[in-house]
């Protein structure tokens, strides 16, 4: 028909469920269903951005300031760098595409751990280009290390903490990672989960600051749609060196960033007490889930994120478990498209979790 | 440092100038910048698509339903074809972006008029695919038969209404175009302007349903940025056959569209009287500004859009025109950039209108 011949073979992303879905599908009311499966925050929307929102929403018809000064002012003085070493994406998903696009063609590689973020694969095929996987799903230095030796890849991602996993490089052990790395391979260090990790243990915490100065070839990613609460409107930010911000930046399209987004973020960035009431959630209530994992005798991988994996027996199948779950309204992730019997649990409210743990209980107890 | 060659050669795109500049930079008031210079819809946003959005606000931290199953619905409603027909993109410039890559890479061509819409060719060049043009700024039908068998692009991009000049060619000319481009090569319709020239007049009206089923290489793209007043909100479309559609969805990134954006257009689509007032105001208001070019001696392009470009005489220079008006605070769009000596006005309120005038008239008698 005239496209290129290879868009045939793609697959797309699957996403975690959504409510809207549940509800046409399987006849379950919104306000009973529980959605732990696309890590969003259990805490829902900050009070300060709904009403940023509402204050924005009748602007709706000017397009975006496309210099996007006010949201990366913030993002610079979070951070100490400045203005030029911030790039905005429609979610750190887009620059991972944007990465992909301007390293990587046909005949090109990007290394990977083998069990990460599924969209790193997914861009990759989009512009044909080779993904090498280290041997281990979770990350691991000296695999790392040694698959660059051998492959030479353009571009290398290591997902800091690891979805849909949850484990997580030392900092020492990723700056080893990159002063093995060539200054013409680019690296991205997709943080999107990295507030979580840093808050339960400091040597996970990774400075961009630190980063840019050492290492020009390297991105620091972060999102708006898991610690900020506004995955729905999709926002995520690169870090790095004036010179590769500014040839990154050009293949990006203009106003990739709604207005009301860009406010919210914003706005998101100095929301300091529902950060910290996030994040105390979070690891007070995965205590929860790791004690009746414990209790189970069920597998699960220490977690830097606001999620818990589970790795089943052969006994249980995870899509059958979650189908299960589905079926009482509880929408949480299989892992089955990616390899492996497990299953991904996002941490929700105290109420939710106690919810969850109970049908899983009951279906393990069938 | 990693990054492909080409990109450091790349431009990026000449937004109209956003208000918070000009308040930065030239100390003028918010509220009393007129700003006619990214054909944004002078009657605001509409009431009903306020109201949604502040209901939505709190839904924030949940990801879109990346089916865009509610936005889909509408869309296949309105214009009588089925939900995979329809794709929606980050406007219709993300869609515009996904056809390029869709088709073109080094060494492949794209056809376009000689002076139309500058994303086309900046995506163009993303590619690195070469955009071959018509010798025309206006569409000339012929112009477009005889390049298209000179040149045999991959793709063909008609602006219907054509964007920044206003000219529209009739539908049967556009029928005559398609009927002479072989059935492997993707044409787009780019009717952003589309509803305000099948205002104007019912001969360049171009109806998707008939497109689709006539031609399975050809495309319809639409948006809410312009008559339903969503340029902040990010939300455009393309209608075209299924198996179409199929093979371009699978180059979209998930959870392109926010949640807010996604319920945004969904109202818009629905209020009627929203629209009626847009198109009404627009064309009595257009009125003024083609008297004043009359009575003035300046030409202008007959425009079906919502914005009229007069072409200046070489006595008056567009960009100190520009810079003339900008300093009293009002925006418009110089052309320069595109190799002529105009400038391209939205067309607003009347007391905004009223404003403009004056001011370009006091200028012309300086």
């Amino acid at each position: 028909m005239g496209f290129k011949k290879y868009l045939s073979s793609l697959k797309s992303y699957e996403a975690g469920k959504p409510i809207e879905l549940i509800v046409r599908d399987y006849g379950v009311k919104e306000k009973a269903i529980i959605k732990l499966a696309s890590n969003e925050n259990p805490l829902g929307t900050s009070k300060r951005v709904i009403k940023i929102i509402k204050k924005e929403a009748k602007n709706s018809y000017r397009y975006p300031d496309d210099s996007m000064f006010e949201l990366k002012t913030a993002l610079a003085k979070k951070y100490n760098v400045d203005l030029n070493n911030v790039i905005i994406g429609q979610g750190s998903d887009q620059i991972i595409e944007l990465l992909i696009k301007a390293t990587s063609n046909k005949g090109d590689k990007i290394l990977t751990s083998a069990l990460t973020f599924a969209m790193y694969e997914i861009y990759a095929t989009h512009n044909q280009a080779e993904i090498i996987k280290t041997k281990d799903g979770i990350h691991n230095a000296e695999q790392f290390i040694d698959e660059y030796k051998k492959s030479k890849p353009n571009l290398v991602f290591l997902c800091l903490p690891n979805n849909p996993l949850g484990d997580c490089l030392d900092k020492d052990e990723v700056f080893r990672i990159l002063d093995s790395i060539s200054s013409d391979t680019i690296v991205a260090l997709d943080c999107a989960y990295g507030e979580f990790a840093a808050y339960k243990d400091k040597n996970k915490e990774i400075k961009p600051k630190e980063i840019i100065k050492k290492y020009k070839n390297c991105i620091y990613l972060g999102t708006f749609s898991k610690l900020y609460g506004l995955g729905g409107l999709r926002v995520g930010y690169g870090i790095a060196d004036s010179k590769f911000i500014d040839l990154l930046s050009r293949l990006r399209a203009p106003f990739n960033i709604t207005n009301i987004s860009l406010k919210a973020a914003t706005v998101a960035l100095e929301d300091f007490r529902f950060v910290k009431d996030t994040l105390k959630n979070n690891f007070k209530e995965m205590e929860a889930y790791s004690e009746f994992a414990k209790n189970r005798n069920i597998n699960f991988i220490e977690s830097y994120t606001n999620f818990i994996t589970f790795m089943l027996p052969k006994t249980i199948d995870s899509s059958i478990l979650c189908e299960y779950l589905l079926k009482q309204g509880v929408i949480i992730r299989d892992l089955k498209s990616y390899g492996i019997n497990a299953i991904r649990i996002t941490i929700g409210t105290k109420k939710q979790n106690k919810i969850v743990i109970k049908l899983i209980d009951k279906y393990l107890k069938r």
